[in-house]
């Protein structure tokens, strides 16, 4: 029983990858708020020090040498504040396997006296802990002040067999826990976003709660880094699985909240899950996405090719919110296939938005272009050669604006197009980030919709017009693609869940369509492969959780 | 005790990832090819029906499904034939782990008798094996004709202690193997080429043979492979570590050999081992990668730019040993910075070789850019965006000749370039492979000295002038970069060895120069994010091997 609540807080903090100054002044300066408001324990996100996801530096030998010298600093440091969980790379002396472990420091008197280590390593999807990390044997009980707090690292918690198809551990360092007597888990986490994850991610960690009977206190990284953008959503969940507390989304937070004995569930005190749009989530976490690109690769402006469609004017309004109308420049590149409605709505949405705009004809250009290819290529302009000489003196503009000025440039393709690689290479497709494309065109769609919900920003016509590339005389993307909601669906059940022609018949898809949408993706893939990096808003994106082989046959057939 | 010697082929094919019926019929006849030779058991290389590296294929459903329809139809058409040992992927029926295994099936008698299993799934560099696998918890043994042979995969037989500073794996399957009574071990492998490996490769063999007095059977891929070069090499080993039998590097072979009782070692006759030069290696490397991602992507034809130097050079020699000079087209795009000399020492080259050549000056195009761009950025020609246009423009002109004649645009940048960024993005790095990406600039020199050493095919101005972008007047390479030497030093510690500047400066490297190119290096991340599919031929190339995140800050600072 505990003599009194202990009051906890959870520092959602947003951290850079090999930041480890930055980090740690971070960290200090989060433990003396905790401690102003009368904590007696602070949890930071997995990785504290280095940042998440570090990747191959690990490998590099100064690296976890400077982490670990950070640590022992800042452990000094803290020496007279509440006890700090602070996540890092721990060098191991083991003879056998890698020599590294994701652990979390219990720093306390002004010295690491405990730490725990990472059990389960994923090693799907995006994640490659086992290319970095020796598993944890045990994991690591700590008792204080009457109570028995388990420390566990993210996919620790995440073994749950209801909520998986298969289960991937053998082990389930919860239920070790909870048999070595915890009754409360404390997890540092770097948890990404996906579309509705925050839900679902609520869903499991109050399961694993009530499943074991221990409380959870679970901390989120929040903020982007490449692809990845952390949501926060932190939470404290008592032994029954209710909501005690709750961080907010795709900010910074410090969370406090005492914990009542996880016995007796009933006296905590439950809190109302905070209203959540999911529309309104995947706009924030592009934003932040982008915003955090930006801040830590190190540009203040960006440029967006502004072509009248609808996926420029979605990333044009993401671009505005995340680092305000004065840092954004829209540039038109009208080629004579350039409607005068793309023209107005293009200089519409620059306008409502308040960003730089100009407007550049690409005709001298391309014709120049096709003067010199003419000797060896002919005098025959039509054809795919002729489509991406427009595309492509569209992206080499933005790229002289970006090598002059310093502006990011913004790759604009969604991901239904990248997926069947109806883009072009080196043209539409340059840029610094591709901020949707992840983004399949439907939600493309509904999103804009969700952007005008209070009051049109987005022009009605660059809605409503039937999506078209315009380098060609009257070209629209149905007549070489199936209707976008076709095409998604395929696209979900081939790209995210991996189907075969099969299964996906089942679900009611024309097993022609999907062979085709297929072939399209994999005869792409060449393509993706030198796309920017995509700010990842689903269970799979393209970039770093997507390794197919480009030399390959397999469903390469009618 | 061996009644008789067992006759063994090795069939050291070259697969397609995917092509399963093609791979198949190859299995069949060259399992049939060895029967004509006498042989009672044939070994082909690592996962032969669904080729290698499947990557992601192997998550979606109906690849592995095809694959395991494969192995059984197959094995009732070998029925009557020797016993084929074929590599393919199993799904397990365990509820928990990923449920697949890297397998090698023992057909005999027109099915599938026995399954061994890979244990040691390498998770490092290129290979992310934890992400498609489960382990075997014991390595399979067969007796056969009084002999006790121990079926294993690839890694499974690089484990030495003695060749590792840090032994990645508790487990050795071979002493497991041995343990159990195994006189002679089989290896399935896939085992891509790095310069100098075939002889590394033979050491840890034959130490392993003679380590665990077990003789071992290797049957290496050959092939390309997007960015990995399989190179055969495969190998009888006894158990005193001597080579029985040794097949050609970078082409498929059958090799017969008789197996002596591996107790009696002395009744093997050792062979030598064949002449070899590190150098021609490397060059039958790039040409075989080269010519088999053509073969395997559908491409017959390439095209690169020929600037006069060096890198374009070899990369023109390397396509023209690998799709012949009929299949290969030269461009030379002067602008008003290139020298004569670079124009002469192109065309010579072209002649030399016999490849198609073709001049298009890009003046007239960059111009047309430039009056488009002055509006907006000003009548200053000089700098960075300046450069990068020309570099650009002669980027859109080779894609352009790829999108209408259909050649493949060969990327001609080097390692050294592409370590600091010294390349232009959508330029210079356009193209559907990067052929000397993993050369540094220092081998590009000796590999091109190797063309030359039965006669001048490279012009010897072109290896003999200080190397030039031609981007400005006057430009020389050492005016931005550390000379060469000193640069791919540094460059190998820190890019292959992943060295600190600590190590570094230890080894002699100025730490200044280290932190100089260490930050170039990360600070060129990005580029290196979009570049074309690189063919490997060190221990580390970027690509799928090397995952470092763009927006970080470690050794950033000066």
């Amino acid at each position: 029983m505990l003599p009194r609540p202990m009051r906890v807080a959870l520092a959602q903090i947003n951290t850079t990858i090999g930041e480890f100054a930055g980090n740690a002044a971070k960290v200090a300066e989060w433990t003396a708020r905790a401690a102003d408001r009368g904590a007696e324990l602070v949890l930071f996100p997995e990785l504290t020090l280095c940042g998440y996801p570090p990747g191959d530096l690990i490998e590099v030998t100064d690296f976890v040498a400077e982490g670990e010298e950070t640590l022992h600093e800042l452990a000094r440091k803290l020496k007279g504040g509440p006890v700090a969980l602070v996540g890092y790379v721990e060098s191991s002396p083991h003879a056998t396997g890698l020599g590294r472990s994701n652990s979390l420091a219990w720093i306390e008197g002004g010295a690491v006296r405990v730490v725990g280590r990472k059990s389960l390593l994923p090693n799907y999807d995006v994640f490659d802990e086992r290319r970095y990390f020796d598993p944890a044997e045990q994991p690591t009980l700590v008792e204080r002040g009457g109570v028995k707090l388990g420390l566990s690292i993210c996919e620790d918690l995440w073994n749950d067999e209801r909520f998986w198809p298969r289960r991937l551990y053998p082990l389930d360092p919860i239920a070790q826990l909870r048999g070595k007597g915890a009754t409360w888990v404390v997890n540092a986490s770097a948890s990404p976003f996906e579309h509705g994850k925050p839900k679902l991610r609520r869903a499991i960690i109050a399961a694993a709660a009530q499943h074991h009977g221990v409380g959870v206190v679970y901390c989120n990284l929040v903020g982007g880094n490449d692809s990845l953008v952390f949501d926060g959503h932190s939470m404290v969940v008592d032994a029954s699985g209710r909501l005690l507390a709750h961080a907010r989304g795709f900010e910074e937070e410090l969370l406090v909240a005492d914990l009542p004995d996880a016995a007796s569930a009933s006296r905590g005190h439950a809190t109302d899950v905070p209203a959540e749009n999911d529309h309104e989530q995947v706009i924030q976490a592009l934003v932040l996405g982008l915003r955090d690109y930006m801040k830590k690769t190190g540009f203040e402006r960006a440029v967006v090719g502004l072509s009248g469609g609808i996926d420029s004017a979605l990333v044009a309004v993401v671009a505005t919110r995340a680092v305000g109308a004065a840092n954004v420049l829209g540039v038109a590149m009208p080629s004579r296939f350039t409607s005068s409605a793309s023209d107005e709505d293009a200089a519409t949405l620059a306008r409502r938005l308040g960003i730089g705009f100009e407007v550049i004809p690409i005709e001298p250009i391309v014709d120049s272009l096709r003067r010199a290819l003419s000797p060896l290529l002919g005098g025959d302009h039509r054809g795919i050669a002729d489509e991406n000489l427009q595309a492509r003196v569209r992206g080499v503009l933005l790229m002289a604006i970006s090598n002059k000025v310093g502006h990011l440039v913004l790759s604009t393709g969604n991901k239904s197009e990248l997926s069947v690689g109806y883009c072009t290479l080196y043209g539409d497709m340059c840029g610094g980030l591709s901020v949707i494309g992840d983004v399949p065109k439907t939600l493309v769609n509904r999103l804009a919709d969700h952007v005008n919900r209070a009051g049109e920003v987005i022009p009605r016509r660059t809605i409503d017009r039937a999506p078209t590339a315009e380098l060609r005389e009257n070209q629209k993307d149905e007549d070489s693609l199936p209707p976008y909601p076709l095409l998604d669906r395929v696209l979900h059940d081939l790209v995210v869940e991996r189907l075969g022609v099969k299964e996906q018949s089942a679900r009611g898809s024309a097993p022609g369509v999907v062979r085709d949408v297929r072939r399209m993706l994999f005869a792409s893939e060449y393509k993706r492969r030198q796309a920017a990096p995509v700010l990842k808003v689903t269970p799979k994106a393209f970039g770093s959780g997507w390794r197919f082989p480009i030399a390959q046959r397999f469903g390469r057939r009618g």
